[in-house]
């Protein structure tokens, strides 16, 4: 099968213009086959305030009120995602700039309300994801960029967390490409010393997971982080790899793996 | 050749829900290969006000500063696009939402400062359109749903008309299909009596053209309006017709052939 990048990038790289920029310049000189994945920023919160909405937030959660999907909208969906857009286009990467609304490229389903309504919010249906239709993009070398948007197939627009959706692209296009799926953030990758950047554990198995929970080096965050990185590859992703927006085009990084 | 319409509609249908709407559940019920153009609407004013973005205009027409290209991102690739996708599929017309800048789709240029400095405000380079991506949009069943966006392919977002948009794209797919170019707005079509809805002139030739202008009954801003109309019928455009966007579905409105 075929090599299939798909890239997940985060606020922090959004909200530093020359770390975009220069990201941008590195992802779009990646070979094969790609998808980048980019979550939201603060520029929601600066638009929300300036247009008197409240944020809400419950345990690091925005609650997506109606006037808050359409904040969301225009800015992921919008400025975000079209800027990235223009800007690899400029570096000759014909970037396509999406939602999950796009071609029905990402149905998913409002959150049902049990302890906390979380509003606007969708959770991706696994098993319609369009499968076909990014296999046509990626065939014509069109490189996919997805914002967190979805929508529930009745109109509706919903807010969906980004790494979710990279995991289910990840998986869902694992059929037909050998995939790497790989989350960028600030740090060098998964440490075992969080205040040591040089500290990268390089791999990650089922193995010695275990070990390292119950040694305390992984911890908090990072265990559901991993445990959806397993999860991924239960599902036929090849690699996870966890490593710094600025190596994007190195082989640095926590790559996790089966074995 | 096989037929294909284009379809524009203005701020006015995109400001009033219900209308918006009522059109989008008509437009996903016309049979056969479609595309959508939309323009803005007073949302993009009523967020730059929020920002504190002062709104420049020129004889009617915005002046587009860098914060006011942010804003019509937003707004017009964002928030007003996406809802119609979202609302498209709901129809069970599967709908991608584009601006120039995807697939690098409809590149312009930065309109030069002479008299008046428009800011980020894009010409159409109209012998570069991607047609090869629209006819595969288009062989697909895919309905593409274009914002009035462009890009300079160097990064920059760019602010075009949305009427010069419609025409440049259906005089690009002339060569490939059988284009109709539809202009939707909220009178009947072009009227011999302003003051009457119901006296739409069936059938503008350039025959009657520059009788319809000694007379009188066609004046101000419906000349250029014609006149781009004409062009587009000398590039290959089967018919522009200007008709009432409640009625999209039947033959009602103003038929503009070449004879």
């Amino acid at each position: 099968m075929e090599q299939l990048k798909i890239i997940k990038i985060g606020g922090n790289i959004i909200d530093d213009e020359n770390a975009l920029e220069s990201f941008l310049n590195d992802f779009s000189k990646i070979h094969g086959k790609k998808i980048l994945i980019h979550g939201g920023g603060k520029i929601a919160t600066k638009v929300s305030q300036a247009l008197g909405i409240q944020t809400q937030m419950h345990e690091g959660r925005r609650i997506t009120c109606k006037d808050t999907i359409d904040v969301v909208t225009m800015t992921y969906a919008g400025l975000i995602n079209k800027k990235i857009v223009a800007e690899l286009q400029k570096y000759d990467c014909n970037a396509i700039g999406l939602t999950g609304a796009d071609g029905n490229l990402i149905p998913s389903i409002k959150r049902p309300v049990k302890d906390i309504d979380y509003g606007f919010v969708g959770d991706v249906k696994e098993d319609k994801i369009n499968t076909s239709l990014l296999q046509l993009f990626i065939s014509k070398e069109i490189c996919p960029v997805f914002c967190a948007i979805t929508h529930d197939e009745n109109g509706q627009l919903l807010n969906t967390n980004a790494d979710t959706i990279a995991a289910t692209i990840a998986k869902s296009l694992s059929k037909v490409y050998n995939v790497d799926l790989i989350y960028c953030f600030e740090k060098n990758g998964v440490l075992a010393d969080i205040n040591d950047n040089n500290s990268v554990i390089k791999n990650i198995t089922p193995e010695n997971f275990d070990k390292l929970k119950s040694e305390g080096i992984i911890a908090n965050g990072m265990i559901p982080k991993l445990s959806n990185a397993f999860d991924a590859l239960d599902y036929g992703v090849n690699r996870v790899i966890i490593k710094n927006a600025q190596y994007i085009s190195d082989d640095s990084g926590t790559f996790i793996t089966q074995n």
